[in-house]
């Protein structure tokens, strides 16, 4: 497929990479996937008082689903609305697992020279912020589909159901540090590394 | 139901409260259900570097199973193995879901003078070891029973599958400090708060 360039005001992260931003109170984060089938980890931190970050276990817990889509809060870990999910044409998305790493990629696949993973690029990223490393927590995993079998509880990382274009938006209700990769991990992309597109509006 | 006292070496923790203690390496800690239908929510941390804590989503990941039985290895944030679950007599328990605080009665009970729950329980037990609120994660729900529709995602919380003297034996493959709580959350515990007991060999 051709990587066609971002329209204006969208911004391209480059495949197995990451960036952090602010994004403050009342703007709208989308967040794009221009190929298909491509992970998005997303962070998001409170931005005068990094203590503060989205919490799965807080936000499932409240919404009593393990699947998030249009309409719901991600809550911190203080239980406060950090980001409400306000547009989201795929309505997959995982919150169970944290950003792959150099530890994923030795324990899952094996690797002996493994890549740092998006949990490397968060934290490179987001140190400029003050956040670091142990700070990292499971992440929003925007189009990132795992199938939970009800009766084992196990576990499978599938395909993505995103498509060329489509696209999640997140309404900011504080003010935020956010983190946001273009995933790392084979298994979560299809075998693929792509880019992701994003902007804030 | 009479309460029992626990028989030698084995501690109680009373109904809507909790404690911490130092498990080291090698220890087994042993959590029991004295009464049945009761949930302890665990959390471990690194003693000599608190920043290490158990993490929900590298277990799962690792694992490729939400629930976790005996053989099943617990990791940290930095993926190492902090316990290993060396004895079962249940098979369910719950690596989704925060500590219920006063934010989840007020939330999802609707209370207008909540418990400080679990959260609070943890947070007061933990502080002697330097261990502040906002590092509190995701629990290891010792007997709690979530159940999850794999198609909609859906999550419900039932009674526990434990009967009085049903237990579950961690061994530390760390030093860690341990906290550990009899459950305050009606729903967890189906309706009826009851002590936990535990102890260390």
């Amino acid at each position: 497929m051709t990587v066609q360039a971002p329209p204006g005001g969208v911004q391209e992260i480059a495949p197995r990479s990451g960036v952090a931003f602010e994004l403050l109170r009342g703007q709208t984060l989308t967040v794009i996937d221009p190929q298909g089938e491509q992970v998005a980890d997303l962070l998001a931190f409170c931005r005068d008082d990094l203590g503060e970050v989205i919490s799965s276990g807080r936000t499932l817990d409240y919404a009593s689903r393990i699947y998030l889509t249009t309409g719901d809060p991600i809550y911190s870990n203080r239980s406060r609305v950090m980001l409400r999910i306000v547009a989201d044409t795929v309505g997959r998305h995982d919150f169970l697992l944290t950003p792959c790493s150099a530890d994923t990629f030795r324990i899952i696949y094996g690797d002996t020279s493994p890549h740092r993973g998006c949990f490397g690029n968060l934290a490179e990223a987001l140190a400029p912020y003050g956040v670091t490393p142990d700070r990292i927590p499971v992440a929003f995993n925007v189009f990132m589909n795992v199938a939970v079998d009800g009766q084992t509880g196990a576990l499978r990382v599938d395909p993505p159901r995103s498509r060329a274009g489509d696209r999640v938006s997140f309404l900011a209700e504080e003010d935020l540090v956010i983190g946001l990769t273009a995933c790392s991990a084979l298994q979560s992309n299809n075998y693929a590394f792509k880019p992701i597109h994003y902007a804030i509006t």
